[in-house]
């Protein structure tokens, strides 16, 4: 394993800890006991009406691992899926810098290498009933994109960073113009200059599959999907806000917000992940009961689980694995429910005592649309 | 005069000596000579369709005076136009700041004194055939607004400024959802802490009148008149990136993009002010005619003109009265024009070598909407 190899030689024992740690995480790090069996929720996805735009969701009861295998990661194509010859690929860097680039994937790969365990949360996921498994967890890998951008110079006119993607579809704006256009997302120059930012080429040790943006994608730490452009071909730097339909239209979160008594409402581009939880799945050992779930988007302090009206119980974190910006896994022993028909709440509480809000929260319940659906998640289930 | 007073107490005589330059200003400042009559051009406006959204363009054959008076100033309104019991209203800055406030237009006006003449242009100037007098200069004076939100102390968390005006009215988006809201436009922080950035309360030494935002605007130098938001209410640090109709639909330019052979069709949203000059009139003695034009937008090196398809020919700029962010007056003599229909073109020419383009090159070609028409402007006339 010639990756594996090239690892060791810059990383070293460390690195190899870490494969080693990756590749038990399913046996080891998740809250499991032995001969449990599942309990399937009763709330069932109705079918996924586009599924050429999202392919692959979590089947959340099927959760057992810290890490998301590659072929159990969703994928959202909002255009075409492009299969990229990586033989004639390129990247591009140009627009607003001093010296315009164009690297290849080896270019790329001949870079320092970075790591994050980051977890991608579509902030569409669970704002639509067909959708509640735009999640999933993954050790990312590639090069740091401030070192390239500073490379390139960005001059003192560059105010915004445009990644843009090589899927292309054709955009209908609300005056009758249409054109072609592809996939893109932009950040400020700071927001971009984030030294945890990566240009990521591999994801669980494998090369990013092509659902996932092979050869190359932004992979932005803390930051909703959409900001993680796949199937990068150029980042071009601007010396104006870019406003295209993924910055300006879509993806825009309209929410009523109370401003001492009046009502103001509010459209924000969506940015940065949101704190969340989950419950993931409930397992069975004879009469004794657990729920487990994970809990992610800003820095967990603790999660917390309502079954039926019941008060708010603190949860247990598994510490087995933890990264900064992955998702905590948690559980709830739950011996000897009594039979019958219970829903199952959860909500997080992040490291600065902000509390996920509930559905009915003015913050979810004054939003009028699906994205940052981060209002607290309940499922049904059946007992006995 | 109580507010002469109060000028000359703060800023001594060099206060002194700026006023006296500003009501001399309309008498001495314009390329102009006895005994001139103005010849009108040959194309005319047709009527404005939208007179509650633009109001009181300027009249180019009129344009006498390097500060455009307040009665002959633009005004554009985008929903109602507000009028404000100023010992009611208050300005709040709140959002993610440490220490919200609220200023009465005393308190503003008790903060130190800071004024601008600075040319504002409408971005949809020229843009559109019944619309090429949305511009105007006048001396601005307010306080900084730079001190007011570091006293208020922006978070961390902070990246946007938003500025709300107290005009209202329904948006219907195209998911069809449709709400009232405040006109807003918002700047990132770096942008709204830009030492030249006023929160104005006078123009050309009256209090702001009410069509052009009494009793506060923001007068932010260098950027299209949209940005310098009228009427406000409100000034709102936000944690997100604000996209309502201002910034991510309405105000966007759309433009084909030539990057090595492909067309890339880019969106961005209205911002700094672009390179500009048009021809203002032409005047007569006898049979020695004279070209006045102006040439704003960003810093200019110098005014070429252009009669038919003639070559271009150096302007004399006119430096009796000159800023950094106004106009400049320019002129060329044009003795014995052969009678016949002439056209007369400008283009200015910035201090980095950047020329104002031609309609024809594919900066404004390739333009599909109307917003920042930077275009060189041919007015047609009559000699003889």
């Amino acid at each position: 394993m010639p990756h594996l190899q090239r690892r060791e030689l810059i990383q070293g024992s460390v690195a190899v800890a870490a494969i080693a740690a990756l590749h038990t995480s399913r046996v080891y790090a998740f809250p499991a006991r032995p001969g449990e069996k599942i309990v399937e929720w009763l709330d069932k996805l109705p079918p996924n009406p586009v599924p050429e735009v999202i392919k692959n969701q979590l089947v959340w009861e099927r959760l057992d691992s810290w890490v998301t295998p590659n072929d159990k990661f969703f994928s959202i194509a909002h255009f075409n899926r492009p299969v990229i010859d990586e033989s004639t690929w390129k990247l591009e860097i140009d627009g607003m810098v001093k010296k315009p680039m164009a690297l290849t994937l080896a270019d790329i790969k001949a870079r320092p290498r970075q790591e994050v365990t980051f977890t991608i949360e579509c902030s569409g996921n669970t704002g639509l009933p067909f959708f509640n498994g735009g999640i999933g967890n993954a050790r990312w890998a590639g090069t740091p994109l401030a070192p390239i951008l500073k490379e390139a110079g960005v001059l003192d006119s560059g105010i915004e960073v445009v990644f843009w993607g090589a899927d292309e579809g054709e955009i209908k704006r609300a005056d009758e113009v249409k054109f072609k256009q592809n996939f893109a997302r932009s950040m400020s120059v700071a927001e971009a200059m984030d030294p945890k930012n990566i240009l990521c080429y591999e994801m669980n040790g494998a090369p990013l599959p092509p659902d996932n943006g092979f050869p190359l994608r932004l992979v932005a730490p803390g930051w909703y999907g959409v900001a993680n452009a796949k199937w990068l071909k150029r980042i071009d730097v601007r010396d104006q806000r870019f406003e295209n339909r993924f910055m300006g239209r879509d993806y825009v979160t309209l929410r009523e917000e109370d401003h001492k008594g009046e009502t103001v409402w509010v459209e924000t581009s969506v940015g940065r992940a949101r704190l969340k939880s989950a419950p993931a799945r409930v397992t069975q050992v004879g009469s004794n009961y657990r729920i487990v779930g994970a809990a992610w988007g800003a820095p967990v302090d603790r999660v917390e689980v309502k079954i039926d009206d019941g008060p708010w119980m603190p949860a247990t974190i598994d510490h087995t694995e933890e990264a900064e910006f992955a998702w905590k896994m948690w559980s709830l022993d739950w011996p000897k429910p009594p039979a019958g028909e219970h829903t199952v709440t959860s909500r997080a509480i992040d490291t600065s005592g902000n509390i996920q809000p509930a559905m009915s929260d003015p913050w979810i319940a004054k939003k009028h649309t699906y994205w940052e659906s981060n209002g607290q998640v309940t499922r049904r289930i059946q007992i006995g």
